[in-house]
């Protein structure tokens, strides 16, 4: 398994804290928001006596109102649909599981969520990388491009839409263009849309799921961590109308017996949560967002994407190496006591020395201490001796 | 990933309860007993307001605690010794992953916990069962057996210990026996103590870190599903002194970045569980053992194995084929509305025909209600027509 360059940083952070030195988090997708009060409530309340193993697929009556919600998401879905998961992780390890041989390829536009690699390098699966640009924000690489990647052993293409570390959000052509090469090639698309709620500038989200002709090839990996701020929860699914993925993830979810039980009545009560919630929510990020990169980009020699979506952004340094520049941050720099950890983007990409000048940005930070953290970071440019 | 002959009879039971016949579950290993007070008391009082995630390896002071029982459990070790899981499962899942690649081989007495196999599968590794004996209550094989088994890919020795579904406790000169040849082989001794406390008879268990000179080879799978009667918790552990295990195992846990955080709670909050409430639990389990086993040996042509541990016992029928009987007894058989479920035993055997004959029994019900069960068995024995 491989470290990430964000987890390589960690032990600079907590040294930084015993120094005395606060430090903003811009590193991690952790939100600040509050957990829906229903959520909270019902593990509150709960009438547990003996704490049991609860079904291994999800019970009858979540996966129902999952089926419920995805509908009314233009996801035409029911219970027989999905495999609840402990954590959109899981739901993409047993996908990843299900559906290769060891040795198999899938292919994942990069910067991509740093994750996959592992799940995939667990699954014995080689990733193969193709690179999207910050100039166009990320947006799909030409499709050709997939085409040639494409070898005996490809058996999935899998996006994250809107994307981490990106922010960007797939159109609807973009994602007609994977149906047709997924179909051309009898491949999987896997679409990672845990940030799906997340979306902004009036822009429509597309799920994978409510494209035509593509049910046999269309897996969803989704998450309740984000959307209600629930990441302490670790409860996903597996989306898909392939009857035989189902089957077979489900053998996965049999083998582990269970998702945790208090965080299923959680996630469950969650889907009650009403509608004013994510509005609130979402202005929140949507003004953070505005705030962050407005800010990024007043700092001479910064790029920025514009994200679209989810809570992240990509941001290009004056720097040669993010790496060394986010542990500088932490080992030798402070302003008044205080300094900012990001996330190097190296750990985002497969291709060796790509995104070395790249940080991603984690908007999960009240807009106070996103401008105090853009503030402290441009300092630490200007100071920055390498 | 294979599917068990337990789960396959699932919706014949679903369809027995259709017909308003009651099952009795013998079958699975989900305790009635309460989960200790002071464990839902700590989900219930929570404070929680953003439900954020854990450490991927447990909090410090979690760590700490469980140091803190193990060193009472003449297990002597500290945090830095524990990587916290989801559950055993994942603990041995994480363990297996780390310590062997594509094609390696661990060595499992049979029979064997059933998702041994599936964790095996999900890893690329091979399953080198060792059979153990009905008529020695399931004994350690003799280690020269052990030893021709031994091959270039061999990586591990995986126990049970008391065994699921066995019940059979180690001796410390077995275990002995068993670190003499892991030390002479370089290979991991893994444990699966999860049962640690339930032990009879007034036979001590040994655990396999309490071993000397096997620190660097000796590995403990734990969890608090059985011990604190919370199996919808999802919460294990691993623990061992060889620093690069520990290490590796965290990149696992860094991957699929936390356990439920309730669940952490409630199992952070067990620990403080008073040393009568175990009393009590052991008594009663106890004396199920006893009932069950009385009532088994008294039906004619049944063979019942005597555990000295865990909640389990296996038993040899008089039928050809114990799939298609504990099948037959769901769909065709019932007494005054009334049938049972066993688990039958060839799911715990990767010898193709191996325990064919044989079930496995959970003592997880009231003593009436063994009682009946058992009776239930014999009449279904005395009608069956295969």
């Amino acid at each position: 398994m491989p470290e990430s360059p964000i987890r390589k940083l960690v032990p600079f952070a907590e040294d930084a804290k015993k120094r005395g030195i606060s430090v903003f988090h811009l590193n991690i997708g952790q939100p600040d928001i509050e957990t829906p009060e229903a959520a909270l409530k019902a593990v509150k309340n709960n009438k547990i006596k003996v704490l049991s193993y609860a079904r291994s697929e999800g019970s009858e009556a979540y996966r129902k109102k999952l089926g419920q919600y995805y509908r009314q998401n233009n996801i035409n879905v029911n219970e027989k649909d999905i495999v609840v998961t402990t954590g959109g992780s899981e739901a993409l390890l047993f996908t990843l599981g299900s559906i290769t041989d060891f040795g198999d390829e899938v292919i994942i536009p990069e910067p991509f969520y740093a994750n996959y690699n592992g799940f995939s390098v667990a699954n014995g699966i080689k990733v193969v990388p193709i690179v999207s640009s910050i100039n166009d924000d990320f947006a799909l690489p030409p499709i050709e491009e997939f085409e040639k990647l494409i070898s005996k052993r490809t058996k999935a293409i899998l996006i994250c839409n809107p994307g981490n570390p990106t922010g960007y959000l797939y159109s609807k052509e973009e994602l007609e263009k994977l149906k047709d090469l997924a179909l051309k090639h009898d491949l999987f698309l896997i679409a990672d849309e845990v940030y799906r709620e997340f979306v902004y500038e009036g822009i429509e989200h597309h799920s994978i799921m409510s494209l035509d002709g593509l049910d046999e090839h269309a897996i969803v990996i989704d998450s309740v961590s984000k959307r209600y701020s629930m990441c302490g929860a670790r409860i996903g699914c597996i989306v898909s109308k392939n009857k035989d993925l189902i089957q077979t993830a489900l053998k996965y979810a049999q083998a582990r017996l269970s998702s945790p039980t208090y965080a299923l009545l959680a996630s469950e009560a969650a889907l009650d949560t009403p509608p004013e919630y994510f509005e609130k929510v979402i202005e929140e990020y949507d003004e953070r967002r505005i705030v962050l990169i407005n800010a990024l980009s007043e700092i001479k020699g910064v790029k920025v994407s514009r994200p679209k979506g989810a809570f992240y952004c990509i941001a290009e340094l004056p720097v040669d190496d993010a790496d060394d520049f986010a542990q500088w941050m932490l080992e030798k720099f402070n302003d008044q006591g205080e300094t900012v950890m990001v996330a190097p983007a190296s750990g985002f990409y497969s291709t060796p020395g790509s995104g070395k000048n790249q940080i991603r940005i984690a908007y999960v930070l009240n807009k106070e201490s996103l401008v105090r953290s853009v503030e402290l970071l441009k300092l630490a440019l200007e100071q920055y001796p390498n």
